[in-house]
């Protein structure tokens, strides 16, 4: 313990902050994520997060950021591996439901609507959600005929790729659609493939 | 506002709590929605809404079957007009999504993570989204050849359909994908489209 409050001088504060309100998060909700209670999980004196973040909002916006990079790593490995465009927009669909079921409360705050209000103070959070768009847009125009698709067809795909996955996800950690554990995979598998075989 | 009263007594205060709580979940949020601010909004005594709701998971789950209502009248209605099956799944998306937008506070009490710990003491949660999936499959299993595609594939359909609209509407509401006012219909249109066409 001595140790890492050694470092928190030396800068990891902020970070050691996020860890906490991740882990807040996941155990006592969104509501429980106030720089009071983040302060006392990481063991740190109520004004130290003041330091960091001027106001809950900043707090939810820098837990949320931690989330859209997560998202990024999972969905690049998705589309590091080698195969056809179609393969890769199945891979990308799969690993983006698998990311909300792992982590069903970051999921929420970065795309619910808690961070509404605080979008136009932090452009970070709107910055998450296009690199997002982006890689779906950038998958499905991979499988569109080369010179064929005007553009305006290519943004409704992505955008009809993405609303798939984002609905599936939200379907399924929010308990609209009851599937039993073991045949989720089977599931997902299943509806991310029909998107990637329907698409011209 | 004393011939209100008197209705009251005749068996009304419940619909009106009610009609109050959808008011106040617009004008405040999910969290302003208590029995004590629903009484005051209403205009009865605080212990008057214990007649009706035992308590706040009670009232939650009142609006968001009210909720369900709306929805089914708005995707009956679009079922009711005639045209072929491609066109009835088309129609019904753009109804599922309108609705969203018309009543954004509405929908993510109906579909998010709040009632979650409800779900189990209020059934008529689950019913009420267990009548948006079975429209969803009537209307899909209508484009399915006859006799043809086997049971998983027309789940799977179903699934892949309300998971377009379902995150086509959240995404919008919420504000992750920004697109102007007077492009989002076209948007819509031609979304939910795509998924009708995609569909063998």
């Amino acid at each position: 313990m001595k140790d890492a409050r050694l470092t928190y001088h030396h800068g990891n504060l902020r970070q050691e902050l996020v860890d906490s309100a991740v882990e807040l998060l996941h155990s006592e909700g969104e509501e429980a994520l106030t720089l009071r209670a983040v302060a006392r999980a990481a063991g740190v004196s109520q004004t130290a997060p003041y330091r960091h973040f001027s106001d809950r909002g900043a707090l939810l916006a820098a837990v949320a950021e931690t989330g859209f990079s997560k998202l990024d790593e999972r969905c690049e490995h998705a589309l590091s591996i080698s195969g056809g465009p179609r393969d890769r927009l199945h891979r990308l669909g799969k690993a983006y439901v698998q990311f909300a079921r792992d982590e069903p409360a970051l999921y929420r705050l970065m795309f619910g609507a808690e961070l509404g209000p605080f979008k136009d103070a932090y452009p970070s959070l709107d910055a998450g959600a296009k690199r997002v768009h982006d890689m779906m847009r950038i998958t499905v125009e991979d499988l569109m005929p080369e010179g064929g698709a005007p553009n305006a067809d290519a943004e409704s795909a992505c955008i009809a790729a993405w609303s798939l996955v984002h609905g599936l996800a939200s379907l399924l950690i929010d308990r609209n659609i009851n599937v039993p554990a073991n045949r989720a995979t089977a599931l997902i598998d299943s509806v991310t493939s029909l998107f990637a075989k329907g698409l011209p």
